[in-house]
């Protein structure tokens, strides 16, 4: 090994890690033995302390179970294991794959599998993953279930063959709410470390999946990096690479480099494409009137190809070519909304719905070639128009999942549009969609660095999981209620390992009581010792008992009375 | 004046210079002029760039109307003016309390005022404050509208006569959604110089009306200092007084105690009084299984009081009293909700509806006595059972405003509370809810700082604005659409001086791309130069014209074909 080399490995090792200290107090990492040893689902054990008071006087001390939650970091957030960045992580599904290839009757792809009645590894893996916390619930996911909602096109494993360091995951409206995080670097800044570090950082604080859509130089190397080292399924918009090849030129596009471009990517292990082929040549005078015209970079350039070709949309008229390709490797299909609205005036407008009709129709056909499908959607959209993008969306694209960007439920807030689309995003959740992608307090400001990654995860992991609340996920109230049963009985360092993120909640405390006894003290800093609410209303409780004794002896006294 | 005064005033004027700076480049302070002259509705006036693209070759440069915004922060948001906090605010509302006083026809409050037909000069104030954005439109809001709204209890003023300071605000489900920022000092922390910076950092970034919600010393100077300097109504919940002047100990409170607090609340100007009248003796069992108990502080005091003494709530017993107390200066009751849920798992329970009951019985005696009334509601509330909420406080309180905290959609992110939260209150407020209490980031950990004060009302008044537009508000989305037409022009100081926080907007900007001539530049950083779709959609609107006019062409030949 040279300096240079050694030196460059010095450096990535040493980035990955300033990722492994203890952001998750309290936590271990577990598995879930599936039907073959092969099949080992990871998840994070948060461990809880004891209850400090006791209920009643020489009553036993109660203990509290621990916590499961899903964990989508991998081996990243494994104690002691050490991720050498230029190998890749390990391909644990290689053997899944070898014997699809080898099993004729498995079909190419999990959606051609499930057709088939056969269930896969993969799905019972993510069966496992879904079913964390509702183990003894009634109606857990079995992996009959996952079969059947991806049979039915309601759900999909994006998972290509080529990508076997994944583990799979299952995105649709009767799982849990998924989040996605885009990363990618562009020609103005970023660095290829810098974006494997995202990568990690991304899946440390929950992202579902994530996408890399770099657009400046160096981008299969990029991608690489990030499809060896990543856990989590890739998506990628393979049409900003297409366009980086012909010089950025829209004008010069054309369906062999396209398919080219697809061809690369697909070999390298992307797990889902967006191709936004449901712009067409007619529909885009309808965007003509917008106060924002088409925000989608797909989506302009698609559009600027047609004006300047005056013909109809290469990816349209080659989707069959597509479907063919994506079967090949089972990347599923995201089928990009390159005209939604980017502004709450622009909101369910036609050239909006026009395009996700054509979508519906495009989902059928990907369907015939067995390829999975989901389905983007906005973008920027106010409350009250919510719903009407889910149900459209349910109606015209046959229950394939929905995958949307947000939305944004006003424009007015730049540097905090986490928040703005936080609000749509947990609403659509609730509605149905499947899959959220974030949205940075960076969005429509700039590059999102590695802070505001963490900023835009939380945001959309409270919104992906009051969506699991609203919709009744049997599994999802129970981090709630331990949370809750934690405040109540001031466990202070157990709120803290429950929040989503410990490593905040805890600073926040500290900055006001950052004493250690205070971490068990009977109060907190908003009303002080004396009058702490939580603390009186545990005197409730022994009172409301002796009342209704009081109140049986009476009724008691008054039956023998009559 | 001796140096220590002198000392002190430099001190007090130096940290409210500190708020002067140019938080609104390219914003004035103006005023809409009412029927009288002493009626002066201030606002604020963002003024837009030119667009610096021309549609069309040797077309006039278009300008952009400036946009008018709604603006809380009175004089401190006046360039050149100094307010000195030892004197207060100009008395700007004593001249109309006079008048009222003198002419026996007002009766005592702004209900009673509105029940005899009579439009206040508040009224006609809160009727132009409205109006911002929609003077054009169709349905502007009247002084008569007001008057009726007012009249019907679905609509306060919250006006002490003892607070000439303030400038009258509406609280009602048919005018823009409020916010309410809490500030006050607490034992464990805080001083007076520091909540009285608060109050006017708090109004700066759109505070509509402030809690003072100290509990520990000082109680009396910091509410004096606070009602002095304020231009916004203050509430308060003066059982936290009560309980300190018994030494802490609940079952220590009477009625005698408490009425005095009241009084000197109400003779300071107090605006509106939190009482928690609801929580019934008989309520106090249906708490005891919850797994967060009671956590009102408010609640829970009355809820200890009930337990020790066996007896009836005696702000129950004294309601009619409290009324005619409040009735005397016009102070608004906001009848608070003490048991409402503290966590996701006790969310719409028994406990809380059957106190949302006597709250509409509340309501309905206050009226009595000419009182204008708000509910206060939850707290802790997955987005399902929001509407819930909603639908029973318009049914049991007869269309009196609704006033809620948050309410929090999920337990799991401490530290991120002001996001729980404003999904579920921007849910709320377009279901109706009139005024938003906000929560920060430290809910549940720590005492806000000026930070997570200013952090905590963006999140609301994106809850708030993203209310009024679902509401179809007929003003609200002119900021959107200025926003957009900024966007799409690439009027990125337009952008950010029209953002509810332009410094964290140009910050983030600047972040990715420091140099000026960005900001005029055709692209951002997301895409870079050659990428960039909101550029490429400039060239359909050519391509779009041209089609058209092709079209009509086609048209007109194969008509004449025909």
């Amino acid at each position: 090994m040279s300096i240079t080399q050694r030196q460059s490995r010095q450096q990535a090792e040493s980035f990955l890690n300033t990722l492994s200290g203890s952001y998750f107090p309290q936590s271990t990492r577990e598995f879930i033995r599936g039907s073959e040893e092969d099949i080992r689902v990871p998840f994070r054990r948060i461990h809880l302390s004891d209850t400090l008071h006791q209920p009643t006087p020489g009553s036993i001390m109660p203990s509290n179970p621990p916590l499961d939650v899903y964990d989508t970091s991998s081996v990243y957030g494994e104690p002691g294991v050490r991720v050498d960045v230029r190998n890749g992580l390990e391909k644990r599904r290689a053997k899944w794959v070898e014997k699809r290839k080898q099993n004729q009757e498995y079909g190419p792809t999990q959606l051609a599998s499930a057709r088939r009645g056969i269930i896969t590894p993969e799905m019972e893996f993510v069966a496992l993953r879904e079913n964390l916390g509702r183990e003894d619930l009634p109606n857990p996911v079995t992996p009959e279930f996952v079969r059947n909602e991806i049979a039915a096109g309601r759900a999909i494993i994006p998972v290509n063959h080529n990508h076997p360091e994944s583990e799979p995951m299952i995105i649709g409206r009767n799982f849990l709410v998924k989040v996605n995080a885009n990363i990618g670097n562009s020609s103005v800044t970023s660095s290829i470390k810098e974006e494997v570090e995202k990568l990690v950082w991304a899946t440390r604080w929950g992202a579902d999946t994530i996408m890399d859509l770099s657009t400046g130089r160096n981008i299969h190397q990029t991608r690489e990096w990030i499809l060896r080292n990543s856990p989590v399924p890739v998506g990628t918009v393979p049409i900003y690479q297409a366009l980086e090849r012909v010089g950025g030129i829209a004008e010069d596009l054309d369906w062999p480099t396209f398919r080219q471009v697809l061809e690369e990517q697909a070999e390298q292990g992307v797990d889902y494409f967006t191709i936004h082929a449901g712009v067409l040549h007619d529909f885009i005078s309808l965007t003509a009137n917008r106060v924002t015209g088409i925000v989608s970079r797909g989506g302009s350039i698609m559009a600027k190809w047609c004006m300047a070709h005056q013909a109809e949309s290469f990816l349209y008229l080659h989707f069959r070519d597509i479907c063919a390709l994506c079967a090949k490797y089972d990347i599923s299909l995201s089928l990009g909304d390159g005209l939604r609205p980017g502004s709450i005036a622009d909101a369910n407008d036609e050239a909006q719905f026009a395009e996700l009709r054509v979508l519906g129709e495009l989902t059928q056909i990907a369907w015939e070639y067995d390829v999975q499908v989901m389905i983007e959607g906005p973008g920027h959209v106010p409350m009250h128009k919510i719903k009407e993008n889910m149900d459209e969306q349910l109606k015209h694209c046959h229950e394939a999942p929905f995958y949307t960007l947000g939305p944004l439920t006003t424009d007015i807030a730049p540097g905090y549009d986490h928040i703005t689309s936080g609000i749509g995003a947990a609403m659509i959740g609730a509605f149905g969609c499947a899959m959220l992608c974030y949205v940075t307090p960076k969005e429509h400001l700039g590059l999102p660095n590695k802070d505001d990654v963490k900023e835009g995860l939380i945001a959309y992991k409270i919104a992906a999981h009051a969506a699991d609340l609203a919709k009744g996920h049997p599994g999802a109230q129970a981090r709630d209620d331990a949370m809750s049963k934690a405040r109540f009985e001031f466990r202070w360092e157990d709120q803290f390992n429950l929040a989503l993120d410990p490593v905040t909640a805890r600073a926040y405390h500290d900055e006001t009581l950052p004493q250690a006894s205070n971490k068990t003290a009977q109060f907190c800093s908003m009303c002080g010792p004396k009058f702490c609410s939580m603390k009186i209303s545990h005197e409730v409780r022994q009172y409301s008992g002796n009342r209704i004794d009081i109140k049986v002896l009476n009724a008691a006294t008054k039956e023998s009375d009559t």
